[in-house]
């Protein structure tokens, strides 16, 4: 196995010292890149998704292009649905598409378990080539969606703005509700499992949905499954972050799920977040994904107030509060990444 | 002047003693009433805001039909953007429009100060119709979007889902966005002091975008044209309402605002944030508006929870965490005004 020549993000995830915090970034592999777009011209979204060749090359991009300290792989929480059985179609402007939504026990029994190896080989391939290609440049992050997020997909059939077909679901059916979320559970851990075998240095799961739950309810339909996935990984020192978005209750909560690092959104701020929940587990965030609409100037400052909100302490990875949006020009982006890199040493000095 | 019959929530508003928990729901006045959508055939939805005698009758529904503690006058915040000069329109199932967006400090000084009393004379037509109606069964409440809330409207030319715009906007021309907000706070004072005139017994400041903003941002921009607007208001005793979606920071100084109630979303625990901010405020909401599509049990134990989570304490105003959903079944509506009714009783024995 080659040595990460640069390994800072896997020692802030285990609040290990480093010489400046590193900062990787949301969707950093997408669409604001004209090097993306170029390669989305000649493919579809999800053929980009199961060609591993392609998947690799967008993967690697910000890497080079914009000098984040982590690559992620370039995928879709929604492999894992379609592995599942269910029809996924993304629909060019609009989103993605999951025919057949999920609406009773019977779909729910329908539903296969997956086998990642045979099921999602291709992302399998894809991080495995995405690591020969890095050659230990910057250790590299597999993710998936948490059981709730995906389970919300599996149910309205795509995104929503009301979210009411998931919510009279789990209101009206909450047996067949947590029969799924253990199912997607199972195939979401085997999933990340397999990643890590491949050679993902560490793992995230998303939220995305999480923040649309009363407290009590985010507890049972979403927190007990996130848990359970991660009891469930097989993994050696492979960190495990979870970004649930608007979650800014049940942090403590959160903070004692199994993971070594937690996400955060731009509505909270780290340093009252750390002196809530202290140092059981390491912080990723937070900069609000619009202030790289504003000039260096603005960048600067604001992402300064982040670095001086989490202080002078190990565990942190710098990263915005959700991901960077398609319109954002990329050297923003990289003026971003070189100015946490200059402006974070000195929080690091021993 | 008629006496009111039943002013329990405006006795819980300023904190007083009530023999049960009024309730009132935002967006009573609407689209899951069947007998709303039949009036709503006849008329678009700006002729039924512009019609005294259809505002009126949609106003007066759900106190005659679901039972609910105060009305809430038939209207939308964008009738100050209108009458500040913007064309407005009600695109079917997309949302509001509001032509030529605002970018630049030119268009900030094109746009007019209105004079409620000439330029939304039919709002005030149809409170001063509204309260006759009533004839002092429930208060009337006015509302208005906050200045934040208006300005992304105005900026984005209606709804967005990544509210660029509006980031660009206050991060680049931070100079053109205060002007702009400052101009929206006078004609929003102004606004509300009329309806307070014209009969409304309450007014409530909509701030469903603040939650868009990180604290800080949220008390440059949001916060400091709501305190003003506030300070402002031509008012004798009639409470000031402020809703705030997502704003789950900042509980402190909203707090202290100059409002005597702050309306809370779903994702919030009354009990947590009473214990926090203390006894300043009255608190108002919080039920998860999905809860009802529950059943009759299901809508039960959750309107106790709330009602527990407040606890044994005066100053708290029943309400959802955001709008009625238009698909709710109107008999669930109904059942929960009566079941706070009862159950609130327990909570406010002497």
């Amino acid at each position: 196995m080659t040595k990460l020549k640069n390994d800072l993000f896997l020692r802030a995830c285990k609040g290990k010292s480093v010489e400046y915090t590193p900062t990787w970034i949301m969707r950093q592999a997408g669409r604001y890149l004209p090097e993306y777009r170029a390669i989305r011209k000649k493919a579809d979204f999800i053929t980009m998704c199961k060609t591993p060749e392609l998947a690799a090359e967008v993967t690697i991009q910000p890497v080079d292009l914009i000098g984040v300290d982590a690559a992620i792989i370039f995928s879709d929480i929604l492999v894992i649905p379609e592995a599942m059985g269910m029809r996924l179609e993304m629909i060019e402007s609009k989103g993605p598409k999951l025919y057949n939504p999920i609406r009773s026990m019977d779909d729910v029994n329908k539903l296969k378990e997956i086998d990642p190896t045979k099921d999602l080989k291709y992302v399998l391939d894809a991080v495995s080539l995405t690591k020969r290609e890095l050659n230990g440049r910057v250790p590299l992050i597999g993710f998936a969606g948490s059981p709730w997020t995906l389970m919300t997909y599996m149910v309205e059939g795509g995104g929503s703005k009301s979210f009411s077909e998931i919510k009279k679901f789990i209101y009206n059916k909450p047996k067949a509700a947590h029969m799924l979320l253990d199912k997607i559970a199972d195939s979401v851990a085997d999933y990340l499992s397999a990643k890590i075998e491949a050679g993902a240095n560490a793992v995230q799961i998303f939220d995305t949905w999480g923040g649309l739950l009363s407290p009590a309810d985010f507890e049972e339909f979403s927190l007990a499954y996130i848990q359970k996935v991660i009891s469930q990984i097989k993994r050696k020192d492979e960190p495990v972050i979870v970004f649930a978005k608007g979650v800014h209750y049940k942090l403590n909560k959160l903070a004692n799920c199994g993971a070594d690092v937690i996400g955060l959104d731009w509505t909270m701020e780290l340093g009252k977040v750390r002196s809530k929940i202290g140092n059981k587990v390491a912080l990723q965030g937070n900069l609000d994904p619009t202030v790289l609409y504003g000039d260096n100037d603005k960048i600067k400052k604001e992402a300064i107030k982040v670095l001086k909100s989490f202080g002078k302490h190990n565990g942190h990875i710098f990263n915005l509060g959700h991901g960077i949006l398609p319109d954002v020009p990329p050297e923003n982006a990289k003026y971003l990444v070189d100015v946490v890199k200059e402006e974070s040493k000195k929080f690091h000095v021993k």
